[in-house]
């Protein structure tokens, strides 16, 4: 039992992924992926995402997005996001070094989803301005949002088709793509290229493997040299079979839907929960597998007094008597988890 | 039984190495490096360095030279390293990445070792040229060397000496230092500061490791930010432990040493055995796990014949007769895959 | 008589300048700076700022920004400045690119003035989020600011005190310099370093050069390699002669001074005459030689009508029946240029 | 008359060019290239290369080269260039920087130029080593050569075809472009794309200019965001009517031709009067308008001795009572100054 809602990322391996790196230890293997792991991957992709694709492990989501965003947008170029996306404000400047100097434009928005008007006027902007201003280049969506919200595929499509117009590339952060997915129940290819995005960085370390994220281009074309600048960023690893193998473990009899099924399931649950306590209200919706909530103090107090780990979490507007958390729930957490931590917070709220 | 020589990267983890991952993979831990394996890996590696200092692990060599030659070295600066290093030709120009520009000043070396009076001209070449040329800032030493050969005590504290002098850092890249340790049969401290090193990259992967490596720093004062660095480049895992974990196993119990002996073992039985053999000759001192050696090329053809893996070696002064090839062994070696490979060279000899 | 009042970048270069520079076009001269003009112009400079200095001429505002900013702020590190500051909005990156990634944090601010508070909560936020975020390195203060303001002696002071406090180094963008020193009407020494400034954008083109701008180092130490980085930036002349001559006949005689005092009159003029007319307000405090103001779109079309080029300006809060302009004078704009603006403007007023 | 030989960067401007920045400074004119001077060099330029070009002035030489570059090569890529072509050793890595860590190929050569053969054997290389080594990208010609020699025609034309069938761009860093022309007879465009240059740097300023180079794309469509390129790097001039007006007076009525045309003769009476001494020999084909010699030192030290400036020069192959000196003449040489050179080397000859 876990009293730890802090992130997904403090999870251990699911067993599955962990018996496949094992499995994977077996006699020489040729290096920088020329082992039947990463080929086994490439191949589950191709299937899972109904087209063909370039995959590119690496190591983390950082590494992902940077090396992605990279590829998509010169130096003199901007990518355009929500403004407290991952990628701006928690990557420690990864996607600028990446770029070589590009930039990333934030855009305000309460529930962490950009809308294409907001494109627009960056565009229309940077027009007026000439050669004085960064060329808009990429847009880069975060799907689940930072807030656990997930973009509807229209809101997908309508973000795309204003991109495309313009001339920008689509990049999704997929940290928690699962965690999407399962929530708007369509396929890996509908919730991607089919809503027009160009570049999918593929989370699977918050999701159930040890070090495993991958970069998905579904126009090969669009993936040229980036084998060059993975390598020359120290994300080739030598022994890639180790990484590969986490990611078809991930991928395959639905494991990362499984998981993030659980996840998603638990943050409904917990937020129910909550929600039904007075003087706490939820703020945001629940979609995947975050519950941000305003509570007061003293109900925050006891949770944490109770063992309960979670992160007191800065920029919601809530009441001075409010106090704004961030619950996040994982493959393992369990129902009693949920159950236990509503049960001091109805504790604390009686008290 | 195995007759792959053609590099240590092609090797599974060692049992030990990996049985440490797996014991990691219990309940939650605190993420980005506040697990108990990152901080039995600090204190271990201060253990066997008898000094401070800041150990930073990352997943693979590239990533480990290029952050910590990124630390010595400014934009419009220089790092001077043997002309053939694996900075040099083998990373994709990650070190000039990640220093922002800066250069690499390749020195020639038959043995692939530099020697101080090199470095003395490149500096007075500089300061000779004032603002228009980089200013050296770094010495890069590949201990073993690209070449199989390991510097001399004397000869690495020669070099920080004259680098010393002239305000450069020392690196090391170490990506097989452990086979140098065994060779020189000193302390790690020894082979290190004490003999003039600021930086090591220590490697692990290739000599039991399933990806890790770290950045070791002996004045922890020259590690300051090195952490955001590390961030930025994308090099810091969410779940840290399992990297660590390999670390602590592979430092721990003499593990290293026992892998590299091993591979330095058979490499030397490897060697001796070939130049026993008549038109065989070696083309390099074999002080760790690499056998140079020039053969008839009918001899390294029936080698491959009989399945042996290796690779020809360009770059090599040999006769019109005469192919280059290089053989590494590893701690998976064993004395009947070697005693196969002399067979069969013996064997192409008498046909 | 000129009706340009776009910008003061569309102006021709003082007699005095132009002079300089025919002046220094006699017989053969030591390039890269051995010449007698760069050294008067270090001499001019350290005596005009009443302290040892470093100073670097270069040819735009953009290289000397982006090179100081540089020269103050790692790839890991942020820039704090007002969201719309010229380093962040219209120099296509430059910073950034010359910081090998490094980010800017934008501010809001109604004035373009930032606040010392604001300062204090994104170093409050770094310091919570740790190596995840970039850290804050420096401050860039645009003086006089984009919207035509000044900075008060008390408003820097307390700016750059917080800046110290938390390590950060202290920037000054002096596009129009000279401009806010006449406002302020104290010395070059107390307008900066003596207020806490560390590093100096001195501009001369917009009020009077050629082509010239210099970054002055308040602290030479601080100054450090600055010689190399501007190098490998292209940025150093051959003929250096040209760039540092232009400076010391800017500097020489009050030229600048005078120069500004000019625009600022002149802007002040306008400013006023503009304000006296029915449905004109002026959107911004007139301090040094920019004026922006709302007036009826049948106003400003007038203008246009009549001959007169300014910009209409976007980001300015505004009623739906007002339109937003910015009016730029310079040294060369005369009394009449102004009288024959407000008489247009109020003619169409009439109409 | 002048006893300076050091460089043609001591020289001062020719008259035609000054007059033409004096003619340039009337009234106010559109910023940063919309003035009637830069639509007048894109005119030219066309007219004098016989096809349509993208032209950017810029301010210095190492401005051109750096920007060309990286124009053409990736982070991940390298340029092929002679190792101790002038990017590669006198720009403080000032290409490197540019192309965001792009490297540059050192290849050998005694007189400065390069060989088709070199190329591929740097591509076949960099073929074998995969994604382990940067990308050729482009190959970089000095011409002249920084030993004052000449690629013929044909040389350029077999260079450019085997960079072409490796998908390299070819560059031409033409600091003394116009001395290579007068030297080779041929029409600009014959010089350049019609021998498969992609880009030139055409310098100005060792010829006659203050402070002018251009950048001259031959295929406007690789110019693509070159713009933007240049203005991030503080190179787009806002009173950009100075540098065209000295680009357009260069280049109009063959002062140019002229200037190098003079500065060539000079060069070839200064090596014939120098060859006919005795003791001394010529080290290079003096084909342009840099003359490189051994001599006794004893005559190297009494020219020194009679004011004569130049300078001793590193990395010649000479005898142990020989010194290896550099000569360079320019447009201000005159017949008197040679002669008055040749005469004190006879002088110390006879002494």
């Amino acid at each position: 039992m876990s009293r730890n809602f802090t992130s997904d990322n403090v999870t251990p391996a699911s067993a599955a992924v962990m018996a496949a790196v094992l499995a994977a230890n077996e006699g020489p293997a040729p290096s920088y992926g020329g082992d039947v792991h990463s080929a086994r991957l490439a191949a589950l992709a191709a299937q899972l995402f109904e087209t063909e694709v370039a995959v590119f492990p690496v190591t983390t989501g950082t590494a992902a997005n940077a090396l992605a965003l990279a590829q998509l947008t010169p130096g003199y170029g901007t990518v355009l996001c929500y403004e407290s996306a991952h990628v701006a404000t928690d990557e420690c400047g990864a996607p600028e070094f990446f770029m070589g100097g590009g930039k990333l434009t934030g855009l305000p928005a309460t529930d962490g989803k950009i809308r294409a008007e907001q494109v627009e006027a960056v565009v229309a902007l940077a027009d007026s301005m000439g050669v004085h201003h960064v060329k808009p280049a990429a847009l880069s969506l975060t799907q689940a949002t930072e807030w656990g919200t997930v973009y509807a595929l229209e809101e997908v499509r309508a973000l795309s088709a204003t991109a495309r117009r313009h001339g920008l590339r689509v990049h999704m952060d997929g940290a928690r793509f699962a965690n999407a997915l399962v929530h708007l129940g369509c396929s890996p290819a509908a919730a991607t290229w089919r809503s027009g995005v160009d570049v999918l960085s593929l989370g699977a370390t918050k999701n159930g493997a040890l070090c495993a994220e991958a970069v998905v281009f579904f126009d090969p074309d669009l993936a040229r040299d980036f084998d060059r600048r993975r390598k020359r960023a120290g994300h080739l690893w030598s022994k890639l079979r180790f990484l590969s193998a986490q990611l078809v473990a991930y991928l395959e009899d639905d494991l990362w839907l499984r998981n993030a099924a659980q996840a998603n399931a638990m943050a409904s649950t917990l937020a129910r929960g909550l929600a039904a306590l007075p003087g706490v209200r939820l703020l945001q919706s629940v979609d995947a597998n975050e519950v941000f909530a305003a509570l007061p103090e003293r109900c925050a107090a006891a949770l944490e007094q109770a063992g309960f780990g979670f992160y007191r979490w800065p920029g919601c507007a809530v009441a001075d008597d409010e106090t704004a958390i961030r619950l996040v729930t994982s493959y393992e957490t369990e129902a009693c988890d949920v159950e236990a931590l509503l049960e001091a917070a109805r504790g604390a709220d009686r008290a």
